[in-house]
């Protein structure tokens, strides 16, 4: 089954907002047989939504639109669909039941345009929207499915897991995908392409191989489809073994996951702590590792010790060492690590100090550089980098590399242990 | 002039990653008159290119493709530009010296894949990349212009800064656009439409009015074009003023920022210090301010006290508060916010303690139970919210709720100063 993505709403189009509803429905969708032919994001206007309806019509069977249903704007994405469709609007009573009652439990006055949230097209099938006023709506025409979602996300992921994929469920019985994914991390793409070049030629057409980068970590994802499950389960099996084998020595995890919950769960499993010093990342670091459910397992906290006071204070980082070395340096580095282990009693610490830029910099020490340790159980790894003058970027990068020094310091502490 | 932003990639398809580029490609086109009729992404197949790429120059003057010119994917794109424009790829001597200078500066070995870099559609003009290996192409057809850029953000943004921008800005020299923006907060979309309804429908063609909402602010941004520059000026200034008029208690600043880089200029003026104690937002809060470049002269840091045990070392929260009231309470975000600024002499510090979720509720206190706190010169304000089910939404919601609050204070304060 082919699928289209459209997204409606000139806030993205004036690029204030990112869409991020269209990713997260194609990642739902990769369990089904559905490929994704194009997303597309089109204003609130009349002509570009039955333009789009149509043309998307023509090259997918299943159409999910997300957005422009909001109270200030569901008016023309309403209408147009209605004339689209050949058919009208009429006000479902169990929505405006619903509707009512959400205003009415927060002692919220109702306002006539939030009265039409509960307009759907007459040819539809509603689709109930426990979590928010907009209803969702499928339509059946000429063999293809049309459904409209609201675009706030979590009212959207709500009629996706709720209504859509139960409907993508009972598709084509018969057919068995399945994935298996590596995660890389110390090796950028194009050498990793080269490494398992021969193994990649090597693939049947059955089974289809994925890069899929971030900037300091690679998934590689194994996709087979097939009638016959077991023997696509075995050779999607065999390559991956091959891959594992192949990149030994970057391969973070056999399994799917992304950095930080692996982080998470093999320090769980060594009943290991952590905390974390963060001057350049200024955060991001802990709230990407406490972004995890079930983080406070392993995390205990942080601090972020943003002025040259504040890392003597929370981090006993000797005035000596920030004048003698300064606050950027490989020494304030270490020190952090140590001290936020010690201070906290933690198992393990991670620092980062650096300068994010744009300004700050100076000849010695231009703007992107980045000293990182991690403090382990006997020993402390350090690396220095130099990034580019992009403030958001090398914050980015420096939290990304921290946590693969933490990952190379539970290796090598593995390699010794064994 | 019309344009379409196209972005390439399997990985965007499968949800992989998210397209930040399309909407900052959006915004700076802001300035200039480009409508941006559609944002495509497609994968990375031969069929999708060429069709793309053909549909969109019939709806647009200006086509912007960003990526699939990646080392491990550049074949196809080009080759398929080559074939849609009746040209082919020949090797660019500049660009060649360029890639291997960097592969050498970096002693990293050249591949095959990555000579291909330097090949180019023989009908364009070269717009040199001087951050990446894959440069930019402008390619002229039939009063259309295509530009392809790589997909790594800095990359392309690179390229659109020193090539397509100044580019746009010969266009149309006489046409003047204007914009003027509010950011208000604490006021939901729908009611801020209803308060202001009589003065939208009001505005004359020539004016356009969005409203750019995130989970607890919105900006209203007036748009003027014409090419009467001081008319068309003095409109978008007299509806301004009826807008800030009318939204009085709801104006955060009447001018284009968002809530952090705001707080932070305002802090500024004041002279005043700021330090974070951050719970359940885990370091988020701190990353969001620290994301803003000189955010180092008002912030000092901030503390992420995830365990109990670390609330009361870092902030002196007393044990008998937690045992009485819990860790998700009023009184202990109160002794966070207070503990903070004293044990960290700042003079405003912001605490957040919830349950973010999906784990960790209870029947007193269920998931998404949040309380803010934010310690002012005199006085604390504090906040409870009940929010969802959903870990990510919930962080991100108490951020905006806390820097909401702040701001709350801080007109409080100024109320009271006069």
């Amino acid at each position: 089954m082919k699928a289209e993505i459209i997204t409606i709403g000139d806030e993205i189009l004036i690029g204030q907002i990112i869409d991020t509803n269209s990713g997260w429905i194609a990642k739902q969708l990769l369990q089904f047989e559905v490929d994704i032919v194009q997303m597309t994001s089109i204003p609130d206007t009349e002509e570009a939504i039955s333009t789009t309806l149509k043309e998307a019509s023509a090259r997918a069977d299943l159409i999910l639109i997300t957005g422009g249903l909001g109270p200030t704007k569901d008016d023309v994405t309403k209408k147009t669909a209605a004339a689209y469709f050949g058919t009208t609007l009429i006000r479902d009573e169990h929505v405006l039941r619903h509707v009512t009652n959400i205003f009415e439990s927060r002692n919220l006055k109702m306002l006539d345009i939030n009265l039409q949230q509960a307009d759907v097209l007459a040819n539809c099938e509603v689709l109930f929207n426990d979590y928010g006023t907009a209803p969702g709506m499928l339509v059946h025409q000429n063999q293809k499915k049309f459904i409209f979602m609201p675009g706030v996300p979590f009212e959207m992921k709500f009629l996706m897991e709720k209504h859509v994929l139960p409907l993508l469920a009972k598709q084509d019985p018969d057919l068995f995908i399945c994935h298996e994914t590596i995660l890389v991390g110390g090796i950028g793409e194009s050498y990793l392409a080269e490494e398992i070049k021969d193994i990649e030629s090597e693939l049947p057409s059955s089974i289809k191989l994925a890069y899929l980068p971030t900037l300091a970590f690679i998934r590689l994802r194994l996709s087979g489809k097939s009638r016959n499950k077991s023997d696509i389960m075995l050779q999607v099996a065999l390559f991956k073994t091959k891959l594992l084998h192949r990149l030994q020595q970057y391969v973070i995890a056999d399994y799917d996951t992304s950095i930080e919950p692996y982080l998470i769960k093999e320090l769980g499993r060594r009943g290991a702590t952590l905390t974390t010093a963060e001057s350049c990342t200024g955060g991001s670091l802990a709230a990407s590792i406490t972004a995890v459910a079930g983080s406070s397992a392993i995390f205990l906290g942080g601090t972020i010790p943003y002025s040259n006071a504040l890392k003597q204070q929370l981090l006993n980082v000797k005035e000596e060492t920030l004048i003698q070395y300064g606050a950027v340096s490989e020494q304030t580095a270490i020190e952090m690590a140590s001290g936020s282990k010690k201070a906290f009693s933690s198992d393990y610490a991670i620092a980062t100090t650096g300068i994010a830029g744009p300004g700050g910099g100076t000849i010695e020490k231009p703007v992107g550089t980045i000293w990182v340790a991690v403090a382990g159980k006997k020993e402390i790894l350090t690396k220095k980098f130099q990034f580019n003058n992009e403030r958001l970027i090398n914050i980015e990068r420096t939290r990304m590399n921290a946590l693969l020094l933490l990952w190379k310091l539970l290796v090598k502490e593995k390699e010794q242990d064994t």
